[in-house]
């Protein structure tokens, strides 16, 4: 056993062999790069819902920001030697059925699924983004899931309407509830079909710290939701 | 009548007040504004259609540029001392009924609006930008109107299509002609609503000159749809 020598390859510290490693990499980036380019195609239809050309607009500048992430992803995959279209097929029914189920009734629900749902997803993948070595990657996820400077812009939209109507409030917090709840039928579908994915998130066999993660991600859903002026 | 002295003054000339000239820029400014915008939202709702990941970012990369396109002609119309949601509001019922009106069924027919609807739009703009004496203005429509660099990706789908299936060609050349046919029942209905913009058109008196405009119109239609393997 004289490759336990190496930290890396120590079963204890890294339960992941390289192979299984590079396939969750390429896991996580084909699920990013999915989940922006099916969120660019939605947001842009969710804009035309929109009460002004200005708020259109605004959704439209998120929706392409988030095609140039998809790009960025995408051209990442290529640079590391997958097949992007390959990478991503795994991905397509379980992020298609979270958005056929979430599909925005209004404007305002359109605008609390591009605030809290992506806001969520980036938590969580700027989370699984820790476990990865290779930090040219890391950062590009991280650039990835950088605000796109428009969550204010949904922030104040969402608290006039609460403030002009009340009963919106309770219409909201429901409809973000269903939100997470949808997300994470798909999560747990897709941890069930990528080992090596769900590997190297809850590999470390340490569920301490997978119930911190999750503790992590629920307190800032939670903030996320009192700065909208709902509950969670 | 001192004020014929000035050519641009000379009915027979120019047949619009410098206010009904300017109101015309606006107009055709706000229509196009909207028309871009409209275009990207949709584009990237039909990209969801697509058969696979690479076509499906294609389209994405034409709707992101319409996007451009839009901020590039919002920001000018502000340039100019106008309100760009109030500039584009006349036009989002007529732009709206016609995108309502020819939602395609199917990628194919995504792809043909993409080409077909948006050269036919580009031609009439580009004519018309002609009669703008605004260099700055008319510079930024033609770049607006500039090809987005995917009008390649289409017609080799079209027509690898159209091989595979030649029933496909006559759907799709019917298809084709609704598209015309509604863009002229709302470029009609536009026409009547927003007199200075039918002016600047029409305004020449030249008849002649607006029968040779429709016939140029007519012949880079059924080139583009030759390109695809259509009949027009």
């Amino acid at each position: 056993m004289s490759e336990t020598a190496d930290p890396a390859n120590d079963p204890d510290q890294n339960p992941l062999s390289d192979s299984q490693r590079r396939a969750a990499v390429i896991d996580l980036l084909g699920v990013l790069a999915y989940g922006e380019l099916i969120a660019f195609e939605r947001m842009a239809s969710d804009a035309s819902m929109a009460p002004g050309i200005a708020e259109e607009a605004a959704l439209g500048h998120m929706a392409v920001a988030e095609f140039g992430h998809f790009v960025a992803l995408r051209d990442h995959l290529t640079s590391l030697g997958a097949d992007p279209a390959e990478a991503m097929s795994p991905f397509i029914e379980p992020l298609d059925a979270f958005h056929d189920s979430t599909t925005p009734a209004d404007w305002l629900e359109g605008l609390v699924k591009a605030y809290v749902g992506d806001g969520f997803a980036a938590d969580f993948y700027r989370e699984v983004a820790e476990f990865i070595d290779d930090e040219s990657t890391r950062k590009l996820i991280l650039a990835a899931l950088a605000d796109t400077g428009h969550a204010q812009f949904v922030v104040e939209q969402v608290r006039a309407a609460v403030a002009a109507d009340a009963s919106v409030a309770g219409r909201l917090a429901l409809w973000a509830r269903r939100l997470v709840g949808e997300a994470l039928v798909q999560a747990q579908r897709v941890a069930v079909d990528r080992d090596a994915l769900a590997a190297l998130i809850v590999g470390s066999g340490d569920l301490v710290k997978v119930g911190e993660l999750l503790a992590r991600l629920t307190q800032r859903h939670t903030e996320r939701m009192e700065s909208l002026g709902l509950r969670a």
